[in-house]
Formats: C-alpha cells, sequence, structure tokens
C-alpha cells in the first residue's frame, strides 16, 4: 500500500464519519492487500515432499481420466501414456515439471475500470463474492430458488462494498431462465451493474467464450488485446476423483487459448471424494490440480493458473460437507505451502456449514478465513454471502462476511513506525494513572486511528439496551437494505450498452435449443 | 502428544460416540498444547527494537510511580534513581538486562491433580476462564449480579470442560459475600469443585497468602516444596499509565518471595491509557511489563514471571473499550514477538465488546483468539466466558468459546505423515468418479478421523428444519445445562477438606473488618 492509499483511506474514513448518523455506510476504500507476513508453515518440507512424492505417483502409475479426445492430444504429444479406451491419461513428473517452468508466479485481472486492476500472486490477496447456491435467504424474505431479482442485488452488494473485489460464477443461479443461455444474462448484469472482473461458467466452450467477448466488450478491447491483459477468470473444477469432465475440459482450453486464468480446483471433501486422511486428501488434490496446471501449459505455454484447494471434511454421521472445520483450516494453510513450492497463484475459500446466519456461521467463517490468510491464498473465492454449505446465498452472511474481510484488511495494514507514532512524548506528558484522550497526539488522530466498523456495537449495556438490544444479525438486515439504497451504479457508455445487448440477443438466437 | 495420547484421545472419541444420544457431550481429552508453526512476524525486528528503545527511554527518562516503600527500596539497592517523594522510579536499561537474565524461559504449574500439570512457555498454551465480571447472564435467567451459586457453576464448567486449563481471578465476584475475605470462599470452591489450578487476588499480600496456603494444603505439601513446584499464579495490573498500586506491589512481593509466578499486565486501553497509535501503546506496554518482571527479579532471582499484554483501543466516540478489533489483533501479535525477544512466558487474551451471545461476540473472539495464538501466546486468559468487555461472565459464550478453542487445539494437533495416511493405494482402489465411504482405510478410521463438534450443527437444512430450526445460541444454552447435569465433582480426601475449612475459619476471624 502506497502512503498516497493510507492518505485516501484517512480522507475516506473522516468523509465517512462526518456524514454519519443517516450518512453513508461506513466501509473502507478500495485497496490493493498484500500479507504483511510469510505465511504459517504448520508442516515441514519433509512433509511437503512426501505429498508431492505420492501425488507424483498418483499421476504417473493412476492417472487422471478425462472425456475429451482434444487433452489426450495435447497429453499425448507431450508424452503421457493415453489408454484412449478408459480416457485415462498417465503423466510423468518431467511433464509436469516442464509445464511448471511456464507457469506465471502472478498475473492481473482487470474489470472496466482499469484502476482497479487486481494482482493475482505474491504477496497479493483478493476476495471474491459467493457463488453458485441453488437457493438464496434474507430475514425478512426467508429462503426461496436463486432469481435474477436477487442475483442483481447481490451483484449490486459486491460493486458495493470495496472489500469484494470479483465477481464468482453466478451468486444463485437465475433458475427462472431457460439453463442453456442464463449465462448471457448473468454476465451482462455483472458488467452493467458492477465494474468487478468475473468469473465466467466454464461448462464448455461457448459459455466461457461469451465471458471473454463481452468483458471485451466492455472493456472496449480487442480479445487480442485481452489475451494480453486478463479480465475474466473461472473456476475449473475437478470431478474428484482423478476425472476431468470434457465440457470443463473445454471450458479450460478456451480460456487458455485466449490467455485468460483459470482456477484449477478439486471438489476434494475427505471421506467422500477422497481417503479420510489428510495427507491422502492433499496428495490427490495435489494430483489433480497439477494435472489441470500442466493442461493449461499444453494449450498455451504462459497462460495464466491458479492452484485450487477445496479440502474439507464431511460429516461421517450424515455424510454431509462440513466446512470451517479444523481440518479444513488445516488444508487451507497446506495447501498454500504446496501453491508456493510450485509458485502457482493460491485460490481457496473461507466456507462454513452452518443453516442460518448464527454463531456456528460467525466460528466456523473466522476459521477457514484465518486458514486462508495465513496460507497466504491469493484470491479467496466465496468469501462473501456463503451459507448452508453453500446450497445458499445469504444477504445478511454477506454483511458478515464483509465485517470478518474488513477486519483482517486492517490486520494486514501496514503500521507506521515513525518516532511521532512511537509517542515517547506524549507519554511524558500525561501524568500516571491520568488519560490521554484530550492530549494533541490523540485529537490529531482519533477520528481516524482506529477501524471502525459497520457491523460491530460497542456502545454500553445500558444505551444498547435503551436502543432495543439489537444483536448483530438484526443489524445485518438493516445493513443490506441500506446498502442497496446507497448503491450506486456505475456509469457506462450507451454505445457499449448496445453492443453488449446486441451481442445477447444474437448468441441468444445462436444458442437455440441448443448447447447443453 | 504422545502417541499413547492420540490412542487415549481416539478412545475417548469412540466411548463418547458410543453413548451418544442422550449420552454424555463429546469433547476432547486433556492434552498438552503446542504450537506446530513459528508464530507470526508481523512487524520485523527494526520494529521491534524501535518499540524496545522506546520503552527503555519512558523507563529511564519518565519512570514507573510505585506506592511502595518496599519497591523503592528494592530498585534503589539495584541503582534505580528514586524519587522519594513523588514515589516515582526512573530505571536504566543495564538493571532491566541484569533481571532479564534470571527470569525463567518457562515453569510448571500445579493443581492437585499432577498429571495436570502446566507448562508455561516455549510452545506451550493454555487456556483460563474468564475472571474479573461483576455480573452473569444466561438465556434463561438473564443478567445478574455475581453470585456464589453462578461462581459454583462458573468453576464446575471449567472442571468439566478440558479445553479450560486453569481458573482466572474470580470468574464473576459473588458479591452477596463480604468483599474483604470473600476471596476464601472462592478458593475453597476452585480447590473443591475442580482439581486445576488457579489465579490468586493480588490485591494484597494476604489475599496472595491465603491463596498459596490453601494450595498447599490441597495438595498435600510444603509452602517448601510449593516453592520449587508452583500451584497459583496471579495478574498483576499496571494502573497505565506509568502507576503500580501499592495492594498490586504488595501481592506481587507475596507472590514470587515463594517462587509462585504472576503475570505482570499493563492495562493499555488505547487512547485512553496510553496514546491512540500502536506503537506507543506497545512501547508503553512493554515499559510496564518490563518494570514489573524487573521487580520480580529484585525480590526472587529466577522467580517465575509472565509478560502480560492487554492493548486493545477504545471506540473514540464513546470511550468504551473495544475488543478483537484490528488493532488488538496486531497487538496480540506484536506482544508476543516482544516477549519471546526477552524470552519471558507469555500471557494474553481473547476478549470481545459484544453486549450479547451473538455475530460479534464469535467473530471479535475468533479475530483476538488468532492473534493470540498466532502470536505465540502461552496462557490466553479470559479464553472462555468473557462477554460484554469483560463485565459478564456468560454461560452461553462460555460454550460458545469451548467450540473454538477445541478447533484451535485440532488445528494445532500433529498430523501422521506415513505412508499409510498418504493413502496411494486406497487411491488406487477408487474408481474415478467414485466415493470412499465403502473402503477398508475409511471404515478403520471413520470414527476418529475428524473433529466432532460439540456446537456446530452439520445435518442438512431439511433435518435442521424438521429438528425445529434451531440456532448455535439456543443450541448453547441446551449444552452447558447438560454439561452441568454431567460435572462430576472430583474426590478429595475428607482430612484435607478439614484443614481447608478450617484455614478458611481461622483467617476469616483474623480478618475480621481488617484488610480492605
Amino acid at each position: 500500500m502506497t502512503a498516497e492509499e493510507t492518505s485516501g483511506s484517512r480522507r475516506g474514513a473522516r468523509r465517512a464519519k462526518t456524514s454519519r448518523g443517516g450518512g453513508r455506510i461506513l466501509q473502507l476504500p478500495w485497496r490493493d492487500l498484500e500479507l504483511p507476513f510469510a505465511p504459517l508453515q504448520i508442516v515441514g518440507e519433509e512433509q511437503i515432499e512426501a505429498i508431492h512424492r505420492t501425488s507424483m505417483r498418483i499421476l504417473s502409475e493412476l492417472g487422471i481420466r478425462v472425456l475429451s479426445t482434444k487433452v489426450m492430444d495435447l497429453f499425448e504429444k507431450a508424452g503421457a501414456l493415453v489408454d484412449r479406451e478408459t480416457g485415462t491419461i498417465r503423466v510423468g513428473e518431467e511433464i509436469v515439471a516442464e509445464a511448471l517452468k511456464t507457469v506465471p508466479a502472478s498475473f492481473t485481472l482487470t474489470g472496466r475500470t482499469p484502476s482497479k486492476r487486481l494482482t493475482i500472486g505474491g504477496k497479493h490477496m483478493v476476495f471474491g463474492l459467493v457463488a453458485g447456491p441453488p437457493n438464496v435467504h434474507d430475514c425478512i424474505n426467508g429462503r426461496r430458488t436463486g432469481n435474477m431479482k436477487d442475483y442483481e442485488n447481490f451483484t449490486r452488494l459486491a460493486h458495493h462494498f470495496n472489500c469484494i473485489h470479483i465477481i464468482g460464477n453466478q451468486v444463485a443461479a437465475p433458475q427462472e431462465l431457460p439453463a442453456n443461455n442464463r449465462h448471457l444474462d448473468t454476465y451482462r448484469v455483472n458488467l452493467t451493474l458492477s465494474d468487478l472482473s468475473f468469473h465466467c461458467t466454464a461448462i464448455g466452450r461457448g459459455r466461457a467464450m461469451d465471458g471473454i467477448n463481452m468483458m471485451t466488450i466492455a472493456r472496449g478491447i480487442t480479445p487480442e488485446q485481452m489475451a494480453q491483459d486478463p479480465g475474466v477468470i473461472t473456476i475449473i473444477s475437478v470431478n474428484s476423483p482423478r476425472l476431468l469432465d470434457g465440457e470443463m475440459a473445454d471450458g479450460l482450453i478456451a480460456m487458455a487459448e485466449h490467455g485468460q486464468p483459470v482456477s484449477i480446483t478439486p471438489f476434494t471433501l475427505m471421506g467422500a471424494m477422497t481417503p479420510v486422511s489428510l495427507p491422502a486428501a492433499l496428495a490427490q488434490q495435489n494430483a489433480e490440480a497439477l494435472f489441470g496446471v500442466t493442461l493449461t501449459q499444453l494449450v498455451r505455454k504462459g497462460a495464466p493458473v491458479m492452484y485450487g484447494a477445496f479440502t474439507s471434511n464431511v460429516d461421517m454421521k450424515s455424510g454431509a460437507p462440513a466446512f470451517g472445520t479444523p481440518e479444513n483450516t488445516k488444508a487451507n494453510l497446506i495447501s498454500g505451502q504446496l501453491a508456493r513450492r510450485y509458485k502457482i497463484p493460491y485460490r481457496t475459500s473461507n466456507a462454513n456449514a452452518s443453516n442460518t446466519v448464527d454463531l456456528q456461521a460467525a466460528y466456523e467463517t473466522s476459521m477457514a478465513t484465518w486458514g486462508a490468510v495465513g496460507g497466504g491464498a491469493n484470491m479467496i473465492y466465496h468469501a462473501a454471502g456463503w451459507m448452508e454449505g453453500g446450497l445458499t446465498a445469504s444477504y445478511e452472511k454477506l454483511i458478515l462476511d464483509v465485517e470478518i474481510l474488513q477486519n483482517m484488511m486492517e490486520v494486514m495494514r501496514p503500521i507506521d513506525f515513525s518516532e511521532d507514532e512511537l509517542g515517547f512524548e506524549t507519554i511524558g506528558s500525561v501524568p500516571t494513572g491520568g488519560h490521554f484522550f484530550g492530549t494533541d497526539h490523540t485529537l490529531q488522530r482519533y477520528e481516524t486511528a482506529f477501524y471502525q466498523p459497520m457491523l460491530s456495537d460497542w456502545t454500553n449495556y445500558g444505551a444498547w439496551e435503551a436502543a432495543g438490544s439489537k444483536d448483530a444479525l438484526t443489524r445485518a438486515t438493516a445493513l443490506w437494505q441500506r446498502a442497496l439504497e446507497e448503491y450506486e451504479e456505475p456509469a457506462m457508455d450507451p454505445a457499449i450498452r448496445e453492443e453488449l445487448d446486441a451481442y445477447v440477443a444474437r448468441r441468444r438466437e445462436d444458442i437455440g435449443f441448443g448447447e447443453p
């Protein structure tokens, strides 16, 4: 963070404060985040090598099954052993090592506001909106199926809160729209109601290309320019254990061909899609992730790619997925160690398994967030709004998460250690047992010295009771409503909007009843 | 952790599981905790030295005021500049450095069950019960003044839950009892309803000596034996800025003389008792803490002592204390760096400022807990039950905290990286896209593979709704009641109990209306 930005932040906080009491919700300014400490090393190098060795055996002896001739061709050309009948590809370590040589250690992502360009890699960290839930929930209207009105509102909230840096793949699918072309509608919403970069749907080449094309229109650049300056990204899920679906492979290939990044994320719930032991789960995750990473480089050397981790456990009594567990937290930490071993930008999540926005949602999310931050994640996907193990996008949970993310941003903010901040003179000016409320040092700084929370209430018990004893959940309901009122749609050139509309109309016609 | 303990843990989990559904609450076994990673270094050595240098100037140029002739004598003898009129003691760096040479890097604390001996220092970590609130709260009976019935119940809960290792100084003062001798009653409860070590009240020599004497009776050892094998500890608060009260000094001296540890904890809320800037607050905390540490060594070389940190910020709008804030989290991290610089065991807290057990209580506590754990705390004081900025001890908060602490314990548990756990054979035995539920590897491990939470509910939405849509707070209310039902009072030799009772009766008579 530059000094200029710090100063901007302070001015922002002062403005916000001045207008408080009916004014706008206090929030942190847009900020480029960098981890201020070396990530946690919860296991030693020897253990990391044990995972690596096991994953290399998985790749070379067991292989990955892919339902795509194109992928088989690419790997065969690179020297892998391909069984055409079963689609099993066995990959030697030298092929992986060769691919790793060309993986960029970091890349950028740019939406339609260049000043909000994201750097993905190194010590940089970005937070993403929840993606994928079939349902939405808020405390006023209850639980309902994903729909376009809520899709739009979540996009507005993602744009409104500066701590949300990127939109995931469909915050909640608008299920009233046809499945084969609703991605066009959601891309249009992403591009018009926000100025953020977003995740394309990568099921098939068509959906990936539509995301790429629509972002080039919105940015007013050519596909060639965007290949040099990426604008969209996607998640490539591995159907663990050891299966890459054909449609996913097509999406990956389209993105890599066009220089757009993908995150290879094996879906590895321990006890279900992997063995119950953490080392085995991580070895399998590592094999599957490196397979996808290698594939991107076979498509296009230097294509940007992320190491994705989604290892958590299931409840062995019910088979239900659990998140924010100690095992999930450890997986977040160790996956970071693995990604850094290979010098690949690292994506993980801070999910929870609660059915409602309660204490469990808060402590499980906090646990997973610290696992991700302590693990040096470069992107925390699903960072805002995830509830019910990913089956519901929640408005109140989004507010809770924004508060947690802003707290983390402030923990990460560099500290000024100048003599003035060390405050010897001021300490000497206050008598023993006295207080610092009235000192010049305090008066010069008090408005911006501390993070001012959005959701936390620090009034004393009497004042809190007199104001209606509102707990944080009640306050969260008021906050998302206020944020939607305060939301301002980012301006867009009408010609670009027309071009986007025309693209959507043309593609909707082209698709017709085709494309699954 | 030894293999034997793991095995014990697994057997325990199995037993608990077998008897589930009306059986006992699942919980982790008593465990010696060690941090599995190097603590986070959020600032560099240069910044740590800047804090050190400033704190040395505070000690040598400004000094600390102490209302105790005994303390002035001790420091004068050591070469400090003492102003007898104001009680101000200015301490040169060489005096501090000399004292630091004899501070033990770690020590032990033993209550009446020797197998539960605590190691304080190094990578070891212990969690303590909340201490000091004037009020108590639960969701059934509401908020009320501290009283003996609740004191007893909190002591039972601390004994019941294995993740609570030590009792703080009065979980909530029993205010119906006379202030000058109620410490005798609380010590007796600590010693009879639990077998844990506890914190004495250190306001004055008498209260400290009573704690020491009663623990020797309970353990059946002499004061000389206990000087070699400490049994109680206390918190010495500094009345920041730069004031040590006479009664506190007397308590410190009594404890150190008898070889019992103290934690020197400046009460440093930024903006009130220190400047608003974090470097200044930490410099002041460091000066005050090192003053107390030095004093312990002037009393008795080698006396066990802890570096205490309690730096957080106040709400600059209301002056109310705030905890679990980003500033508090950073202070927890940096204070650990300071304590390790001086090789002194480190005590901090995981407090929050919420008025109720809600989302805020959960995320602020989680934030502060990670600050403490990431900071390598050797003792997290107030770890279970703290609510309302320390003004209320809460039953539901205690349950929430036990879940958070157990999660942290499991994050810290070493991971087995044997070939069996790396699971190559098992991964090879499951077809691509299949699942691991039925494999031998899973069947051998599934009952104990994952941490089984007490408070989290991982059932799916439908099942959760059918069971009454109970949120975590509602479940917490049921859990503390069940824990009190399951609680078993630890056995005590009737002769020891008689001796304790006689001590209490005699001392109560001696004190009479004396001792403040």
